[in-house]
């Protein structure tokens, strides 16, 4: 007891004090819990800015390792030593050959598909769940995941030496279920979608003592994606973007990218500025569009039904929050259909050399579709948030490449070849420009 | 004509002076050329030591960009703006629990199957042949590849604007078929092994005005995998492990690490120090093995046949180098089955939580059986490079590494597959233990 008492203590910092709820304000110690006893709301991790405003720095930070521990101080955990195996700090890469295709003066890709160890945004918000299981003595992880998620936790967990058990929906992509199961987790494979296998894990969450970090870890986990919005403030030379695209699952992602722009506006690091926020959903599964669109305060859930798996959560968490920060910013929340995903995907590899999942074709397609609608004026400054890897759902745009050209090892097998591809290539040209 | 000589002019810079016969010793401009006119012997870059020792310092090195361009004196392009996708600097990471399994004290992943754009490590050697291609007036890029190589040299030709052909066996890994196509080159896939693909290609590169990467530009290019032995001595504060473990395909990667760390001694960035390099190849496909163990000074060309296609050359174009290397360095190059392979890839992943292809499990196999067989001390410290991800060959594993539990989402049904995971569990530790 004193034990457990003695890490309770240990468990915050001068900056990180403890949990607040969202909705009414109320307070608790930085444990494993999530929700509300008074009101049910969801609980978010509280900082004493103060504190951070006079320790930390553009400096301290630059002189940090090259991830998202560079920003330690504004993360929910104590420890000297986080589980640091690479996260973040992946590129910001100025998109000059897809800005010049759409129309934009100055686009920015975040490009988190080749982010460390399991290409995705998942692998920051997992790092610092388990950094922080780990400070609340928990032996054994778990998730409720469409894929990404458990890719990482999986990951991640191998390397910690803490035991796994990752729960998805049955027909996930296979690239995604191996790519779990090669780490050796018990691996769960919920009849049933995302919204299910959540549901299940809450109820799991409440009867094994495992810290599930999408469930009672989550204000910790979710905390991780404010690095996303930190690593690209730094990256612009401490200084934000006009406009930001991000894809939306349980709308987490978006609200914690405004929250980290806040927060080094907050405490100095980075100049006031009003960055709009648009939101990326796949027509399949597009509750908070919905919501945004018919100016609804509340999230009617539905059934997904789009290749974009990653993304596809019907009853999103913190879709209402996302509603409100496009609202206030004078963003917005768009769809897209999956062929249109699809071509998004196509569009990202053929100009910039980037290969993205399904969600990452999302982002690419919304952003096209906004660029034309006119709502993001050329002169902005954009960012577009790139979150996992293509490689993971190769499933989605086999049948719509191409195929590679087979001949014979000489060379007027290979002339007669290339002679076709030219002529192919230049029918695909006209596709793609009509 | 005159532009032609201006841009030779402008080719080289104070410290890359031109090629030079790694037989003979005769010199050449710094063009499109791989072979010496005098002895048919490969050419490589020639630097002035003199003048990098006097411009180049830990100091300028660590100024740098967090890519592989921080070593950009020591890489064979003139020009100020290098095609940088964020290359490079991939983590270093201590194996603590992979070491502590193999009977290890300090044992180091370079995990390259991290590296950026394309999870390979051949993104170092296409950036830099690319950007030598762009300076030499290159509109089209070529190269003949077992998989990673058209993955990168595709992905990083759509970002830099150039037109792209790419060679593969036509039996090449779904993974690697799709990743190249994405970026939508010209794809060639030939009807016979890589060395059949190679030779054609030679043949091609005299007819097309294209530069090929890993033909008439394999002395830039090559020069790339440099970096993987800059990045390990500063990533390990600027000094040499003991012992490295590498892969081998063609051998040149093998000897460019070498000749990287003897780089960093020769300008005295790092202590001189001798470290041992041992090199992996597949039992299905190790010429240079073979040559190795038999004393011999000349490869004997095989037709490869395992499951690690992307080291599978048959007639390594630097495999007698690499056999000097091992040799004079106190190393050795081994062997291992494809079932090795298989095993090596699990242990990566269940004790580092890194998901590596079958090159990469063929190391750890390797270095497994290195340890085992007492030709790696405890105490030395040790690097084992990774050098492309396990997303890329999921045929591999595939029905090696055990199914989800399928559940129905309700408690009880988890609680029941629970149960028969401990089961398997005990049974697959009892295994692993054996």
């Amino acid at each position: 007891m004193t034990q457990a008492i003695d890490r309770l203590k240990q468990a915050s910092t001068a900056a990180f004090t403890g949990l607040k709820c969202k909705e009414c304000g109320a307070e608790y110690d930085a444990t494993a819990k999530h929700v509300c006893d008074e009101c049910f709301g969801p609980l978010e991790v509280k900082y004493d800015y103060d504190v951070l405003r006079q320790t930390v720095s553009r400096e301290t930070i630059e002189a940090g390792p090259h991830s998202i521990w560079r920003y330690k101080p504004f993360l929910p955990v104590a420890t000297e030593t986080p589980i640091d195996v690479g996260t973040g700090m992946t590129p910001l890469v100025e998109a000059h050959r897809l800005a010049r295709q759409l129309g934009l003066k100055k686009l920015y890709i975040k490009n988190d598909a080749v982010n460390m160890p399991t290409l995705s945004f998942k692998d920051r918000v997992v790092s610092v769940a388990l950094t922080r299981a780990r400070e609340l003595g928990f032996s054994t992880v778990s998730c409720a995941s469409t894929g990404n998620l458990a890719n990482s936790t999986a990951a991640i967990a191998a390397h910690a030496g803490l035991d796994c058990c990752v729960f998805i929906p049955a027909d996930l992509e296979a690239g995604k279920i191996l790519g779990t199961l090669i780490y050796n987790p018990t691996l769960m494979a919920v009849k049933g979608n995302y919204d299910q296998v959540n549901r299940l894990c809450s109820e799991v969450a409440n009867t094994q003592g495992w810290g599930f970090v999408n469930i009672n870890l989550r204000p910790y986990y979710s905390e991780g994606s404010k690095t996303l919005g930190f690593e690209v403030a730094e990256q612009l030379g401490w200084q934000l973007p006009d406009h930001v695209v991000a894809p939306l699952a349980s709308g987490s992602l978006f609200t914690k990218i405004y929250k980290g722009f806040q927060e080094f506006i907050e405490t100095g690091l980075v100049e006031a500025k009003d960055v709009r926020f648009s939101g990326a959903q796949a027509e399949g599964c597009s509750p908070i569009a919905s919501a945004y669109k018919e100016g609804r305060d509340f999230i009617a859930p539905v059934k997904p039904n789009t290749i974009a798996k990653s993304i596809a959560i019907g009853n999103p968490a913190d879709g209402i929050y996302a509603v409100d920060i496009a609202n206030k910013t004078n963003g917005t929340i768009e769809s897209v259909t999956d062929a249109e995903i699809i071509e998004g995907m196509k569009l990202l590899a053929e100009t910039e050399g980037i290969f993205t999942e399904t969600a990452g074709g999302t982002t690419i397609a919304t952003l096209k579709k906004l660029v034309e609608a006119g709502k993001i004026d050329p002169d902005e400054v954009t960012v577009a948030y790139i979150t996992g890897n293509g490689l993971k759902t190769q499933e989605a745009v086999q049948g719509y490449i191409g195929e590679p050209l087979t001949i014979e090892p000489k060379l007027d097998s290979f002339e007669r070849a290339l002679e076709r591809a030219h002529t192919l290539n230049r029918l695909e040209w006209q596709q793609v420009l009509v």
